[in-house]
């Protein structure tokens, strides 16, 4: 090869006036929106007191805010120091991890509150939030950080931007499809997020396929504080889980069950991860990038069925499986899938959300077919299936099927959109960088000339000047 | 210039008695007036029995610990690893940042008890405190956290302990004024905690003017590490401030909305300061500053006006105008304040919580001026505003007018308070560092002579050899 | 002496077989055992709805759920983030740190929910889960990980998998004894954690004493940057404690009496552990292990009392004593204790949980025998020290003698189990590392070999080529 090291900047990688444009433009037509469109649930509203008086209620402690707010808090967490942390493992790539997923998932949850808003929680001509939208937009935006973890490194903030935009969009379709019209469960989001967040990210750096990214291999690895700054991303995506799937459940055993099942889960994916990912190494040793991701594949795998009548042990079987299937699938899988199907998947989001969210929508789809008025009592089963109005005479097993349904609906969803969204993306305006300098903060941040800096371009040394 | 490079002993720093003293001092007179003053609220005493017979409570769920310990669990987070690690980017101050912020903060919270117990909780010659005495404390700390970012890195923690005696007894003082004399709204501390914080600090510091401070120039930026850990800060605080805003508001609506209308602010605030960033920088690139604090903003500047009606668009317009504001003064402002007003703010908290703070505080003079009893309905406008007692006949436009008063007397108790402290801390006996020695945890801490530590005093080799 | 500088792989540390084994049969064996015994508990059943009827609740809010989830959220994170951060001092074994901490805990709550359960929530047959059995599993594995601190850096995972294994046994029964024979008050459990956790721990690095464990001297010591993630532990472990001590207690006054007393308490240890700090080096210098450490120890030591009427400036005095005792701990008697006793305690869990520990357990008795129907009330009394049925005639005075006995049979059951174990621990096959190679990542982790890593093994040139 002829080219010079340094020669990224052949590709426009000039942020000054698109990424403002693009930023100020979307605010603006999000203030329009909010403005035409969205005012406060009864619940938030100053007229909360008639409210109160209408409905009969007796106390202020009644307000939905007191049963989700505080798992609203845990999810948004998870949001933006999860899965922000989770992706800084990379040795130079620290502040667009943290920062695109911060500035993505802000924009993301503003479009996703009209978006669901729209499907859900409109009446009179305006849309109407609370607590629950709040967590919905969170979730939504989680989608598309899943997804910005195939592309990691190998994308500019615009198109971040432009593909939150159709995710999200996307994603809003989907999940009417799957919980009106199917009248599926999900409420973790083992088909909504995961599986539809996965593959749709999946699609999208398919089709951005980079022939030359080993050009910069040497920068797609961890150093050691990368490592453990990763960490923290995963342990808060594995402590507050539990949060995750019984976020939006109904008040009262749902949302106590779904906790402990994903509890249950969680702990037991821990120990396969562990003993997989010795396994599978000739020295026997740990790798850091099972015990970040696939520990966490338990979660994603009860995100339909924690809600309901699942078990315990029935949850550590789930656990069980998930964590050996996500460290094969880093071990084998994710070299298959670059080297024979062009996928590059920079976080292994296959192994982490769309194996185990395709298994947590079977796992749901079991778990209802399996449903009985003994397991869940009379009231319990109506209840935990919503299977009121025109769902009333619905069996499990027809629900089973619906769940089903579900899975191959996102899936296509996904696929579909990816594709469309990664043509969109392939188009050369967008600023994204050269091969050889994916991975890289300098393109697109501020990057201080430090001591550490200076280690870094040490084979660059007219750079190491001073500050 | 003669000078040799390390002469900072010339300025005595040796904390071995004068630190040990204050604090324990300091420390055994907080346990004399606890044992004096301080006992529990009826909600936290073991004869709660008996109250919830009296209040006709039916359950222990009204206790008010369940309507605010997730909130104030959030705002405490808030204190201690927001502020905290925000200033940790500073490359050899992270000790200092991380633990004098834990120390001023420890000490602050039991004097604001008191404080603000006096004026506020003092039943029978007794303070009653609860879980919301807990909320203010920490919000009061939270002021000398603001001011403690303008002089980050030039004070000796003795300087820190005094400054936190004398702000925390202004702060008590003038949160007095405004919410009992003048009755004014402003609960997440848009005028009592940002502007009065803000303006107290940027005061002290301009006191402490020190001329000599480029001999430590080369200590003021980050590393790439220290950049991350700053992120934790910041997206804790961008994280949990809906928690902040709505942590002491009425129970219910008023909570409920607080939280929607901080949420859609600090959305908004992201997009716009990614833009600006951008934007006023030649190459385009993202500045790590500016995405770490003025994304804050919005934050700061819904502060009086999160619990009103303000309504998710107007909050978004709020969080729009400050994500620029906030972006423009660090890239104009601050360089201006330092040159020609010789204000040294080292993390530009000015730009953060001052402007931002006044801001809000107009913000919230505005929502309360445009008050209807039509938006708010009648009871809830009654109970939004407080506007019983001698309070009954105030109208919107009145209650408008004393939220403006409560800017003005904000500013002016921050400044003459700046003032008078900053000049008890121009004394020569605190200990505090020499210019060049500024910004350097080597100072006041142990620090650990690792390689890390080699590659920072590599000009320096004598000092390198093993621990 | 003659030896070669790496010659770690004389002993035995090849893991991949005998982790993965350790790991999936006991897996298996919980699963097997979940699946016989573990059922939900009444409020998080799907018959909910029917237990609701029965017990006359009106509102789904009364599920214990909302009273608890949150707190258990705060010690989960504690768990996770608070104590596998915390011993990420060491500057090249923070994968071990969290990692380890990680599995030994994910593995020890599926243990203590089954051990536990039987003691606690066994009922016809089946052991009957909830929210307040997933605190209890944290808390118990919290005593796991407190050990896990004395032995830091010197055993394999396996090692740690087996000590898990007998010390949740242990725990169960010891706190069986307390609980449920003597009816001793421990909620924040000061005697069942602490005390037995440290004792626990500090026998079993005892019997594993290492006579030449100077070897690995140099990697002992910290880094800045690992002194600074320490922190976040730190930090964690110190604004949740107040969480951590009042997550089990009685709903209502307990509860919220409860986190104020942990909050004073922590206040207050802040200050002497820096005035100490500071006092007992000769250059007047704070040191980062005491403050990582010692301004912990006042949660420890009133985690059993926290609940009681130990009124706030009790507390502040209790956190004064305990931070004094705990820097001194540091200073002096872990040299001591390893030169003389031959205890080699990495963390020192002596000064942060053994002392503190013992001091709670005391404080605890003291406040218990002071008890009067005056200071609770005459209904609040009882409620308290849950004086009802067989107990219905149990003095304070009677009840301070039954605490001080359940500190002497936690001390005794630690003592004695941790020698049993730590001479299971003993036997040559459990692939526990050699001296010179303690504290080091390297032997059971992939540790990716970067710039800093070079930096590290810069003696080591042949190691550093491309990964």
């Amino acid at each position: 090869m002829e080219r010079p090291r340094h020669q990224g900047m052949a590709k426009n990688t000039y942020m000054r006036w698109r990424l403002p444009l693009v930023c100020l433009l979307w605010e603006v037509a999000m203030i329009v929106l909010f403005g035409v469109f969205v005012r406060f649930d009864p619940e938030a509203d100053a007229h909360w007191e008639e409210e109160k008086r209408e409905k009969n209620l007796t106390s202020d402690i009644e307000n939905d805010f007191y049963f989700r707010y505080p798992s609203f808090q845990d999810v948004h967490v998870m949001i933006f120091v999860g899965f922000g942390f989770l992706m800084t493992f990379l040795k130079r790539y620290g502040f667009g991890a943290v920062g695109f997923n911060f500035l993505l998932a802000a924009f993301g949850i503003q479009w996703a509150l009209l978006m669901q808003g729209w499907f859900h929680s409109f009446k009179n001509g305006k849309i109407l939030i609370g607590v629950e939208n709040l967590i919905n937009a969170d979730f939504c935006v989680g989608s598309v950080c899943i997804a910005f973890g195939a592309i990691l490194g190998k994308t500019s903030p615009i198109q971040l931007l432009v593909m939150t935009l159709f995710q999200v969009t996307l994603f809003a379709v989907n999940e009417y499809i799957l919980l009106n019209l199917l009248h599926v469960k999900d409420a973790g989001g083992s088909m909504t997020i995961h599986t539809f967040g996965a593959y749709f990210g999946l699609m999208v750096t398919r089709i951005l396929y980079r022939p030359n990214l080993e050009q910069s291999k040497d920068k797609q690895g961890s150093v050691y504080h990368s490592d453990l700054f990763a960490m923290i991303g995963t342990l808060y995506l594995w402590m507050y889980w539990p949060s995750f799937n019984s976020a939006i459940s109904e008040h009262g055993d749902a949302q106590h069950r779904a906790a402990i099942n994903t509890y249950c889960s969680l702990a037991a994916c821990v120990l396969t991860t562990m003993a997989f990912s010795s396994m599978l190494q000739k020295k026997g040793k740990l790798d850091m990038v099972h015990i970040q991701n696939a520990t966490l594949a338990g979660g994603v795998a009860v995100g339909t069925s924690a809600e309901m009548m699942l078990t315990p042990y029935g949850s550590l079987i789930v656990g069980f499986i998930c964590g050996i299937v996500s460290t094969v699938g880093y071990v084998y899988l994710t070299p298959f899938l670059e080297s024979r199907l062009h996928i590059q998947d920079t976080c292994g989001i296959h192994n982490l959300h769309a194996m185990p969210g395709l298994i947590g929508g079977i796992v749901g789809a079991i778990t209802a077919a399996a449903a009985t008025e003994d397991v869940y009592g009379k009231e319990g089963f109506i209840k935990a299936f919503d299977f009121t109005g025109t769902y009333q005479t619905r069996t499990p097993s027809v629900q089973g099927g619906f769940q089903a349904a579900g899975i191959v609906v996102s899936l296509l969803m996904a696929l579909a959109g990816g594709a469309l969204v990664g043509a969109i993306l392939k188009l050369p305006v967008w600023g994204d960088a050269a091969a050889e300098n994916c991975f890289e903060d300098d393109i697109y941040w501020e990057v201080p000339e430090d001591e550490e800096g200076d280690a870094y371009h040490m084979h660059n040394p007219d750079k190491a000047t001073s500050p």
